[in-house]
């Protein structure tokens, strides 16, 4: 191991928040230091890490929920990460879901660790680069990680996959967008939390969401994040749920399910500079993509590894 | 050519609705006959067709708009395609965007041509099943093609660099999500429209779109598409700014960058099976993501075209 991974990953096991955001840069960048530092999460403290997702649509509360959350287990004295997947922001700044849980409060606590990562500007790599942070936050001691995205896109709801079990966020009067996508969102989590359950219209929410999961074998609770109302419950109900999966062996399936996931990530970002040379180098692109695709693949075939 | 790519190639010039339905499936699926129906869409027909973007969040009105610019082409007597790019919908069916443009109106003209396109379910590839859909409408005489996609994912975004000018809708009242959103959006596009024009906050809305506009050269248009107010002057300017691009060379240059997008899209399709193969072939996944990613891509080299 290079010296320089070395004093990062001591930094990191010490909680240092500068080698913790240092590393996990590293990582995303695939910086020199990134396979050392990679080899090193290969560790069976970052097993111990119970990797939450929360996912919804925009305007359901995911953020004030998460921040509730992390309240809530900071009451516990456990170490929180959270790793915000988020295609509004780009990749110089301005993150939307990181930055608002950081500014909400916990900005001091240095046993929350919170790391932002846009999938806008960014052509793939975010289940790679997701799945990293999360060890490195676990390798500096989290118990929990937090991986929370807006449920919308295609690359941000690969993201919950990498989790070992995920919570959907839905709040009264998402209009038909949501709607829509519901059903298809259900489909991917464990659990369904309608939050903002003081609006008027939150019980019919519940009570249809009861049905649903009836249905479909979900969990379902009840928030009202920026008061705190049902919290404790979500978070023991999320632990009961992850003590059944782990009984079940199904923490264990998904995580292998998440491994490939991630090397399928990582072999796709690897091979997406070298197939760019392989299509540039066809020169000015005239005639049918796939046939010019499979040449640049051809060349790319022929390039020494 | 095959017979049976012949065959349904005639039918697409005739505008027979089936057979363009099923020659998109063909070149989405991949199958057998999609090489010959993409090297016959290499055809200077489809050069004519003037692709434009419509993009913007959930609850924009972006269905309701799509719908009041066919009207508006009709009018015109233009054959116009739709092809709506949706992240709620799966592959298996119940497609948004596309459904609810379809069912409001236009179901019986054989001059519009709807094809939706589902992101979720779907590993990659839309911008190569969408560029090729585009020439499929295009080769069946359509005169313009919208491309309607949810500006709120990393996937979705990626299609708007395929339009040759693109507009960004947005309504008052959409919250903070958006609210942040919104920089990143306007940098993509070359218009923006401000729909629900007729709600209170729209003013507001608008005034503050033009200011962005004269500092970034966008064009600004105020809708409002369920009474279609604003839709021609839309229509018009679209044209205009068509034109525009058109003549400063900025559309051909757009569509050598498309070209590009989709050639590097196929490409990722191509070889997404054989590194699948590649990475199943490791056995059990343990061990550093990123070091099993380099194995599983000596071992796709290694494999013969």
């Amino acid at each position: 191991m290079s010296p320089g991974a070395d004093t990062l990953l001591a930094g990191v096991r010490e909680k240092d928040p500068r080698a913790i955001g240092r590393a996990i840069s590293i990582v995303e960048d695939g910086g020199p230091l990134a396979a050392s530092i990679l080899a090193a999460l290969e560790h069976p403290c970052c097993e111990a890490a119970l990797v939450i997702g929360v996912t919804g649509p925009g305007g359901a509360g995911k953020s004030t929920l998460t921040q509730a959350l992390i309240a809530h287990y900071r009451t516990e004295g456990r170490r929180i990460g959270v790793v915000a997947v988020d295609p509004s922001s780009t990749l110089s700044g301005g993150a939307l879901l990181g930055d608002r849980i950081r500014m909400m409060r916990h900005a001091l606590d240095e046993d929350v660790v919170i790391r932002s990562m846009a999938t806008r500007g960014r052509a793939g790599g975010i289940c790679a680069a997701a799945g990293a942070a999360v060890r490195v936050m676990a390798y500096s001691g989290c118990e929990i990680v937090l991986l929370e995205t807006v449920g919308v896109g295609q690359a941000e709801l690969a993201v919950v996959h990498l989790a070992d079990l995920t919570a959907l966020v839905l709040a009264p009067g998402l209009g038909d967008d949501v709607q829509a996508m519901k059903a298809g969102l259900i489909e991917l989590v464990d659990a369904i939390v309608v939050n903002k359950g003081d609006q008027p219209a939150a019980q019919a929410l519940l009570a249809e969401m009861q049905a649903v999961a009836a249905a479909t074998h979900r969990a379902v609770f009840c928030t009202s994040a920026s008061d705190g109302t049902g919290v404790a419950q979500l978070a023991a109900g999320l632990g009961e749920l992850a003590d059944t999966l782990r009984q079940s062996d199904r923490i264990a399936l998904r995580r292998q399910a998440a491994r490939s996931i991630e090397v399928m990530d990582w072999a796709l970002e690897l091979l997406r500079p070298e197939l760019k040379a392989a299509v540039a180098a066809l020169g000015p692109l005239s005639g049918e993509p796939q046939a010019l695709a499979r040449l640049a693949i051809a060349r790319l075939k022929a390039t020494e590894e």
